[in-house]
């Protein structure tokens, strides 16, 4: 549901044979259409004349972001970022990418997702006399890199990147090098695509479309990728025995039009759709999505069902972050902002409404009350994923298990607690019959069954997968 | 055709009993219900201490406009606006509500549409000594309101209105009172509806729903509502013997949750899908939107084919004017920013594309070149109105008869120049059958017939519909 | 004394034979140099490609004002003002200089003074249809002017000013005519002078000096010069019988490297210093001036007196108005932050304290409490001109009389006010022998013979010097 | 001359008994009174629940930053600072105080001066795995504390200060304490005093002035201050055999008003016109300052010589940096806005023109023209201080010596360059008895013999005095 779960980033680089004019446009284009991943902040970082060039600000992609790029920049290297905060403050001091100088020369980095426990490799850092500068997990990295004895820029980041374990793809740019690497787990996406006069790396494949890039392959697992003139040279800092991807990139956080981990973002969601038709255990006149996340199963559900599809709730598309922070007692009529339903549509009707997912319930039991109030007869919901029970520790903002509505109630409990008719999750195992390789994937969140051991609420979980 | 029509503006007032904290939170939300009548600037008036404060901003309501807002204040008597520029440059000399001193008191005014021959008034006022400080047509009523002698502001409101013959909606505030109005022909929607406390106005009616209100009726043609304490006084100006409403309300501008000039705007469209699906002469795999103002009809098309209704084609909700308008080299790639076809549907597949119009064309022939880079085996394009032949004098920013396609060429030339397997657009008899009552509505665009004589190039035009 | 007394504007304008891409950068000069005359809002109007252009802005000529200026324009006519609020809020709405569009053309106008009794043509103006858009004076002279039938520019702005009585200097910016002119009792100073290409009109001859012209002719009072292509016109709009400028820009506002009103301002104020030492009663061991408005008459004082002159008090120049505004309680402190004495100078001594005015003492007050913490055995307080026993109807802006304290105590009453040991004002005797044509001022701060009568606290006075 | 020296900084520190309400208006005031000693940007840093707040900004004390302030805060430890780029780019990133979490905890620094030869120990740490955030010298410091083990703060930072030999005076807030520090030579002045709640450190003593503070002593060379709850402890981090104070402090950094090295800077500058007017060798009509630094010493020359001093040139007080940095063709002109000539009073005179000191000759070269344009006869310019020679390596960015006019030329050829009819130089003898200890000052720059061995250009300079 929106608003109610957050990712953190989008990763987008370039690499080019010979410097173009159009580069930082290029680069603009990528990011903005990676916007969905990271409102709160943006940021490029360049290499010109032998320097990294900075230009980080808070907001969209869109708005004074765009007023500020020098457009005519022709040059070969760099990385950007969005950013969706998931600790810290929301403020420039966060934005990426981040510039750091070392004795292996000055970095850019832009990363998406986390390192957990890296609290413990932070420490021992700052006892022996390292000062950070952010609270960003990857400046780790770069002191790691920096206590590195010699001048191998190369074997440094690989014998750096081993001492970390963690759920991240990160993008550096290191003199007029992009390197690319993605942990040996794979939770997050990463993925590249050739271009006549170079190469492009990006959280999601939309991103490459933009540019009219053609997609190559993913980042592997444990894999870094160095590019430079144009030329790719891949190396592995690690051996990967366990992928665990993140299931939640395909039920809500990438874009339809996009492939992640070499999936159709739009094709498993409606192959969820169809999974949560099957599984129906009402007789709903009409189907509607929760837009826009809902859309993609929602179509697979109408059309395996025999019911019609109809646009019952239409989005406003001007609702930014910005305007619902400011915690004023517009909060409250967030979701009636953001939604409005159709009422001729509605009135009277039996509804199927699709929406991706169920985190603390608020938002559903708002949209619930809009239906209701605009005429619905009855609304059952249906969410494309399971029910979440436990928190993420790699890289999503979930909440504690506390106000997980699913770790503490049935679906039943939670059509009172929401108000709806019935509720129905998608069962784990239909889940993994919407994915290629579902034994790729991580689904912690639904089960508990953490890849990497995590540390929660000063306990620590053990239920490690093995 | 996204892009390619503007319309001017997006009124709200709110009238109440008893003032409230709420008021200026409601006034917003009713703004921001109506952004997409216009997001070049914004503006709220309202009244407090017997003086009217004015804010206005440029930009989306959601952005910097919503930081400055006085919430806390209570009040009873405000207006707002929302402005997408027909004319002038889109500076803050332009945002609305305009306020005016004059020897009837300060009054602030917020207007939707123009009032065609109005040079000629303007220059009668000038000549005799009058000073204008605008470049809007509202200021003219101002003007005549001040040179009618006396201090009845009723009455001279409506002498001055008799003075005009336009097609506008207008709000003014004075005082403490909301006064409503709307051009004898009725060419721009304007609405009301009750809450509790008192009376909203709404350029449609999703600023009622917003804001909890039950819709009553909309402001007739030639009718002038004075609203005060939570009284309603309901006057004419003007006797209305022919009615003629912009059918491109329905067409394009108005959001599909609302109801304007009485019809379900959502329905209006699903019956012109279904139009376009009868009459159609090909035979398409799936049927596909131009999203958002292509969806409603493209449902009403899939379902009457049988046809599947498809997302081919992702939006990037995050691309405001903004961003576009540097006139940089990014506005060739507009389309491809704010469009991207989901490849794994359209690869192979002949597609019905519903879109709501097409004027120069440039925008529908890159999106079906797009279509056709995706893989689509073949597009054809479905309006869901008829060609577009004569430019609007009535409020619409439409190019001159030498840029409408429509005007020079066939459907099956249409085709040929922007790269379809066919275009079809919907006959203006059948979009008659989609509204209640077609007599009640301008369609001057398709037909040139103008129920009020213009000037279109320094010809006098004398189509006038009788 | 500073921050007690405030004037309204300066004044700057320029005309060239040929256009220079030097012109914004010599205004900007100009405007730069009159900066003392008004620190709240500063703008300049300039003929380009027959247009006029504005750019106005709140704050200080030397900050983003100058940011914003357009360095590259080449032109010929151009004004420019610095504004100091006599009334009305400090905002951008009062910013000059304005722009008003008429029957008779577009005009930007600049003005410093004001026009007493303008109420009551400005209440038959509205009465009759004005409307009026901001809350100065000279928007009057554009109704009456918009009013006068025909398209006689020349002869309508001359017929306007005949129905106008003030304490004006204007320049008006028309098509590429700098218009310059001063009510006929010459009040508010404006000089002209000559460069190669063009002439120069400036509130001061600073501004004259700081671009290299040479100094002409002050403009009369009741002459209006119309200037355009290099070549000047004069005119006269009315006889002037009685001359009245007003002593106080030499007291106080010019700088002392301006001459005004044909005098050296600095050797002015050096003559008052000898007055007064020359009436002194006391036997200080130096004399000291209040910086910056009292240091030419310290010299002069010191001099005559054969007391050495020393540095007492240094003032901060970093005190914009911007920064005592805000009304915190940093206020009180307003003094002890601009000034601060010098220790080592003042301990023990019997100090001479030159200053140009005392108004209503509470500035004077702190600064003798600050001398005297300081170490100052005595304090004795010398002002460069008369008690100021009436207020100023004339574009300065005075307290009302209960707050003036001479109009209401004696000096030894005074010096007990305000814990000097003695306070000596200049009599208006000697302060007529410093200038050279005593007959042509106005002293009625001094006196309370107005040249012109006026309204007081709705009781006309009728103390007219006839 | 001003303009061609600029110092670092200026440094304020606030240390209270009990939380105060006027703690952050304190702290604005005493930065408000050293804004001469730094425009360029401004900060504070306090301590408010255990964390510290830092507000930095570019720009003036007096213009966004005061608005910025929380004026409403209560509490007791604060340091403020007021920065001149002397290296760098001018931008946020170098603004002060600088904020640095390490091991030992938070610390805001905020110094002035520099570590002449930091660059060795900096290597050293970048070698072995350091990562600096600034380009400070400040920063060496940090990460020498953060390297040396244990968690004893005051220990650990006196063994820091023993590895850095330098030409600095700093404040560090840790935690609620105020620490404060000066190099072991005593370049830069810092000076503390108190008040009844407390302690005030800053550059000057009229900075304890502006809060009532009571001067007690100037933080010794070598010595280290801790200050806490109204309580101080002092601490030797150096053995101090040689002092070496900043004689320029006294020429031409400090305000008149203060004391600086125990010296009252208007005095001492008094005397050093005194001298100058003793080695006189002409017979001038007047003697005028150039404002406002020359000023103490021209009335010193004046009273000595029996010459009338007069206000010669007029400083526009309003020309901040800002304007004049865009580097436009303004800055040609920049004397000319800065000083503009009474004519009056220099017309047909020999004047002696009273300045600080001559660098590069540029601006006197401009002065001396204005003079001579204005009428002067003779202009005769005495310098009170030597001719520069050498540069400085303590915190004065003076140009190389190929650039120093009195490097290169003898005063005859220097007074033939600028255009003036003679050039006296004060003899470093007169100036050594201007001042109480002259032992304890670095005159460097005026004799090469610097105090520490410092690199210039490459090559190792070992003029050490010795």
């Amino acid at each position: 549901m929106f608003d109610e779960l957050k990712e953190e980033c989008g990763l987008i680089g370039i690499s080019l044979k010979k410097s173009s004019p159009e580069f930082i446009k290029n680069l603009y284009l990528g990011l903005f259409s990676l916007q969905h991943r990271g409102q709160e902040s943006c940021g490029i970082a360049y290499t010109l004349d032998n320097k990294i060039k900075l230009l980080i600000r808070q907001g969209l992609v869109s708005g004074n972001f765009f007023k500020s790029l020098p457009l005519d920049v022709s040059t070969t290297s760099g990385i950007g970022h969005v950013r969706y905060s998931t600790c810290g403050e929301s403020n420039l001091v966060n934005a990426q990418p981040f510039i750091f100088n070392c004795n292996k020369g000055t970095l850019a980095i832009a990363h998406n997702g986390n390192i957990p426990n890296v609290e413990i490799i932070k420490d021992q850092l700052i006892q022996s006399g390292s000062i950070f500068q952010t609270t960003s997990d990857s400046e780790v990295l770069v002191h790691l890199l920096a206590r590195i004895p010699g001048n191998n820029f190369k074997d440094s980041i690989i014998s750096a990147l081993n001492q970390l374990k963690g759920a991240y793809s990160m993008l550096v740019l290191h003199e007029d090098s992009v390197i690319a690497f993605r942990d040996q787990f794979g939770f997050r996406p990463l993925c590249y695509g050739k271009i006549d006069n170079g190469y492009i790396f990006a959280s999601e494949t939309n991103a490459l479309d933009i540019m009219g890039a053609e997609y190559i392959a993913d980042v592997e697992p444990g894999e870094i990728i160095f590019c430079k003139n144009g030329e790719i040279e891949k190396q592995r800092f690690a051996i990967s025995n366990k992928v665990t991807q993140c299931i939640f990139e395909l039920i809500y956080f990438a874009r339809p039009d996009s492939y992640v981990f070499g999936e159709s973002v739009h094709e498993v969601r409606q192959k969820m759709g169809v999974k949560l038709a099957k599984a129906r255990m009402c007789d709903p006149d009409i189907v509607i999505a929760v837009p826009d996340s809902g859309t993609s199963a929602a179509l697979g559900f109408a059309r395996e069902a025999g019911i019609p599809y109809e646009i019952g709730l239409i989005r406003n598309h001007y609702t930014g972050r910005t305007f619902i922070k400011p915690g004023q007692n517009i909060r409250e009529e967030s979701v009636k902002i953001k939604l409005n339903p159709v009422k001729s549509i509605i009135k009277g009707k039996k509804l199927a409404v699709i929406d991706d997912s169920l985190v603390r319930g608020t938002t559903s039991s708002k949209i619930v009350k809009l239906l209701k109030s605009a005429g619905a007869k009855e609304v059952h919901l249906f969410l494309s994923s399971p029910g979440i029970t436990h928190s993420c520790f790699f890289g999503i903002d979930t909440p504690t298990r506390k106000e997980l509505l699913s770790a503490n109630h049935s679906p039943e409990e939670i059509a009172k607690i929401i108000g709806a008719d019935s509720v129905t999750f998608l069962s784990i195992e239909d889940l993994k019959q919407c994915v290629k390789n579902p034994d790729k994937f991580c689904f912690a969140c639904f089960t508990g069954e953490y890849p990497i051991p995590v540390i929660e609420n000063d306990d620590i979980v053990i239920k490690s997968k093995q």
